[in-house]
């Protein structure tokens, strides 16, 4: 589709291009700035990004009008109002298919995977030697399945997934879901960012029952080699579980929270978005974090704090508090 | 049933009815105090809701004895020890069917729904133009869905759930389950309140993966347009999600939660039962709503505070103890 | 298999048997210390724990060299420099059968069930007088369920589970999940420990939608006769939820939690491992239990404290932060 039938089409009543398109390609979809090439388009919804259009190769951003002399002259600029915004109203020209699928010829299991009867499977879908899939599995498009895998029954995985070697994934948890993400209108009403990106469980993790691991806006969410899930995790869109990492029950991961590797977070821990955790550090059961933790610390508490002080902060607190009586 | 039929049924040798029934009509149900009809029964659990009954049309109501004077006398009295006891016991005799229908003659799919081989549908359900109802969905009696929706695979939509336009509900949530309510007996058993309301889902609402949005206990549960609710939320009987409004992961609203439009709620968020939350208002994550808090404000916290405060309020008191350190 | 061979096969290139096996028995399984027989074997993790052999019918008991001197002589010894790890590897060669069965030829459901017609069943399966097993449930072998039960749709019951009578069990629950422990290798990679224990329901329990609860490593995992579980809750491995309890939504119990009769455990409510909550003892919404709590007792909070101080606590502490604003 072209570039100026693509805006008039996704802006439709809600927003308007403020200036003319010079490059009309043919566009082909959205990526973020580092990685879009010349059928692509991106945006920049902070001022302090406009400097990365430099060094990217993409055919067309969404910028604000402030920022539209900073736009190198390979890149259309596409001047709008709330380029957040706009960019959600395109994504969904580019969304993809769903679960239905009559057709599953370019499918292809492997002779020794065991199928459950009332399994479905979308099309262009792979299943690796000895892999076990149980019953009322429902399997999207172009999913990929490794080796010795034991998927449990009633796990649900949007299309194009990957999953590892050695993998159990138990009953009820869903895969590659669609993240949290909303562009808001000037009437407060939200509109659906697609999420084009996709969900890659590597080797030998395993994920209890009724977790959701979000696929990613663009790239991947990943939960890496080796790394273990509780039951009833949330872990959003682009987020990294780092190899080894044991996450317990009830976690919520908000979107792209990273981590090194043999990260243990404890039962009901949270995460703000955009932070990182440091290779071996623990946050205790329940500890929020909301910032960046360096590696091989202990942490807990929310505010989240040193877990040394943390053990110490409410001890002393009450303690003030038992003098003040006294005194009084 | 005759009124005196029933109480003798429910009550059976848990219970024991005070007083003599001397307008013995045709019990068709029960219903709150303002809404019910003179074939329906009500009951005051706490006295100051007695006034009540004098602009209520109710055929009868369960009572202490010590209100037993105040009742008008169009309404039958039904002295009881114990009225929430009696009234969950009477629930019991007019709990709806459930999800296995062997007729779904009365269902009515639109042409243009795309419907997986292996759903269930109940008895009288209804399926609007171009709805997508995925694998394994599990549709009970009564069901009604509109247009332009996305059912994912493995969700369940409990008896007389109402359903809007253009709503997405991901893979695993659960529509319109029981509350959790229960009486108490003398012996600390718990009898369970059977929910005779329904769950509506208003227009434009997307709802993430592994949700449960309970059935009211009369009336609704409401999660109003345009709304978006993320993960493994849970949204008790009788909340109401306002417009527009964001329920990020893991949020947690108790019994008849009710808000305003453009409410935002951070992760793992929870709710106090009763309480109501102003227009635009937002509560950062893990905060804990025990009161209602007004429109346009911001908050965090355990308890809760008002967000400026809440930020500071660790800071000081770390604060506070290093001075202390630094004195001894 | 015989002792010699299962350690072989077990142990491979992870980890070194440091003595001689003497009493080369056929090993038939694991089991803890106090209930194993002279075919099984145990472990030791802990020095203060080595004394239970003497009452032990255990056959082998792994242990680190430092205790080996205090083997009784009837117990075969294995030396290891890590006993947790080797039980994890040892565990696997025990691993049991999961969900699919081709054969339910063994199963016996009573003529008055209610079976829908997508419904899993497994080998063996036991399903009671007047009980309701609705859309794509899943149960696998060994299960047994009793009369007048209600399993909601997508409802996945792992191997061995013994569900009572006149149990509800809604939609999207998992019961008899394989618990979250693993071992630690030297390179910090995690060792699934295969958990050969059960889930036990017993009669008039009630279980709302979306929860987890897990199977133990040995013995039972267990909701006793008359509790009440909310959504979303994960009750770990070898928990036991008291008699006529009531587990609102959200909450989180980490393993080997105990309790008595009717307690009460607020929404979001989470526990630490291994504590105990005493007879009608109370938990607060979002209160975090760290340690035992005695009978009839109310507590909140994170750190746990009792409700009265709790509801005091923060009170106080803004009261002293305002005193030190007037002062300034």
């Amino acid at each position: 589709m072209k570039l100026s039938i693509a805006i008039k089409k996704a802006f439709n009543d809600t927003l308007k291009l403020k200036n003319t398109i010079t490059n009309d390609f043919e566009l082909e979809g959205l990526a973020p700035v580092e990685s879009a090439n010349n059928k692509q388009l991106s945006y920049i919804n902070q001022d302090k990004y406009v400097k990365d259009l430099n060094n990217s190769q993409a055919g067309a951003v969404l910028i604000k009008e402030s920022l539209q002399e900073m736009i190198p002259n390979h890149i259309q600029p596409l001047v709008v109002d709330n380029p957040h915004l706009a960019f959600a109203l395109l994504s969904q020209l580019f969304a993809k298919g769903d679960f239905i699928s009559s057709d599953y010829s370019e499918s292809y299991i492997h002779p020794s995977a065991n199928i459950a009867s009332n399994v479905s499977l979308g099309k262009n879908v792979k299943i690796g030697a000895n892999t076990m899939i149980m019953q009322n599995v429902v399997i999207a498009d172009n999913v990929c399945i490794g080796e010795n895998c034991k998927i449990y029954p009633n796990v649900v995985i949007y299309r194009e997934s990957e999953i590892g070697n050695r993998v159990l994934i138990h009953a009820g948890t869903v895969i590659g879901s669609d993240g949290f993400g909303y562009a808001q209108t000037a009437l407060g009403e939200h509109v659906k960012i697609e999420h084009g990106g996709k969900t890659i469980i590597e080797d030998d993790v395993e994920i209890g029952a009724n977790n959701v691991i979000d696929r990613a806006v663009f790239g991947e969410t990943c939960v890496k080699k080796g790394s273990k899930v509780g039951h009833s995790c949330v872990i959003a869109h682009n987020s990294i579980v780092g190899e080894n990492s044991l996450l317990v029950a009830q976690v919520g991961l908000a979107g792209s929270t990273t981590m090194g590797r043999n990260v243990v977070l404890g039962g009901q821990v949270g995460t703000g978005g955009h932070v990182h955790i440091g290779d071996f550090t623990q946050v205790a059961g329940r500890g929020a974090v909301s910032k960046n933790l360096p590696p091989k610390s202990k942490w807990g508490g929310h505010p989240i704090m040193e877990l040394d002080e943390w053990m110490k902060f409410y001890v002393r607190l009450r303690r003030l508090l038992k003098q003040k009586d006294s005194k009084e």
